[in-house]
């Protein structure tokens, strides 16, 4: 028993578009952290019944954006992560250079006014269209007992900038270490 | 300042497959935790230096697979969730009946042998056609404090059949509740 063959490529249409202060590649996060507190707004398409679709995820206080690397039109299987000093496999990074330029980040939901959601902890750049919306469900989103792979590698030659961790990532680190 | 924009679709292009023991939809897992335990394992296709887009990928335990609900074709804006007997917001749900067809579920990598991941814990259909991998970064992705929205909303009428909580769900709930 196999299962149909699936079309060769799936054509996306934008569902909205992102508002934010990161207005050029150089100036987006390299980190979600480091966008804690970065408030904006994702504006959804009028027309196409999306008020509807809306209902129910003000109950959520974080969502996840599925959005398009719009300005990413290549990639490389090697990327230099923010947080290594070696280079690392594409899919064993956030990097925005992949194979189908798909972006995924949580952001903290504060308000839904008709098509319009204001967010914080934003960290997608002004103009980045919005592919889809989902809830972060914590009993299947949320594993703090994961590991964090090269992260954590002791071996790693470090980069040539200090690592700050922002007050999120504090946060979280020191929930982690005292349980 | 605004930026430029974006062409008006997105084309995608499968990187891999699923193989999973789930055939058909009516097999797939409603929740994720109902695919606890389930193994299964994503081929990438060969020809495009995925070897190498997939070092470093094994040090982590978990990853994000980035899918094509490839069997929905349709959307709609309200859906009736497997733990609703009220109808939702499609973008306040995880069902496959979306705008874009994209999935997203979080998977525990067991081995990665050339192109061949070796998973577990798999809730997605045979035959799915893999989008994108992302490594779980628990210090961005892990939010235990997240809210669950309508899931937890008390006057939600219930759902004609009973709901059981899976081995995990019930770890996750003991780990939430003692902290």
């Amino acid at each position: 028993m196999t299962s149909p063959p699936a079309p060769q490529h799936l054509a996306l249409r934008p569902i909205g578009v992102v508002h934010s202060p990161f207005k050029e590649r150089v100036d987006a996060p390299r980190q979600p952290s480091a966008a804690r507190g970065v408030e904006g707004t994702i504006e959804l398409f009028s027309g196409r019944n999306f008020e509807q679709a809306l209902e129910d995820i003000q109950g959520f206080n974080f969502i996840w954006v599925v959005f398009w690397f719009h300005l990413n039109t290549t990639w490389k299987p090697k990327v230099s992560p923010p947080r290594s000093g070696l280079r690392r496999g594409v899919f064993a990074t956030r990097s925005p250079y992949r194979p189908n330029p798909i972006g995924l980040s949580v952001v903290e939901l504060l308000k839904v006014d008709g098509l319009t959601l204001s967010v914080q902890s934003l960290d997608i750049l002004d103009g980045t269209p919005v592919l889809d919306l989902k809830p972060y469900i914590p009993y299947s989103d949320s594993l703090p007992e994961a590991s964090n792979g090269w992260l954590d590698a002791p071996s790693d030659p470090q980069p040539e900038y200090a690592v700050e961790f922002s007050p999120l990532a504090t946060e979280q680190l020191a929930f982690l270490s005292v349980r």
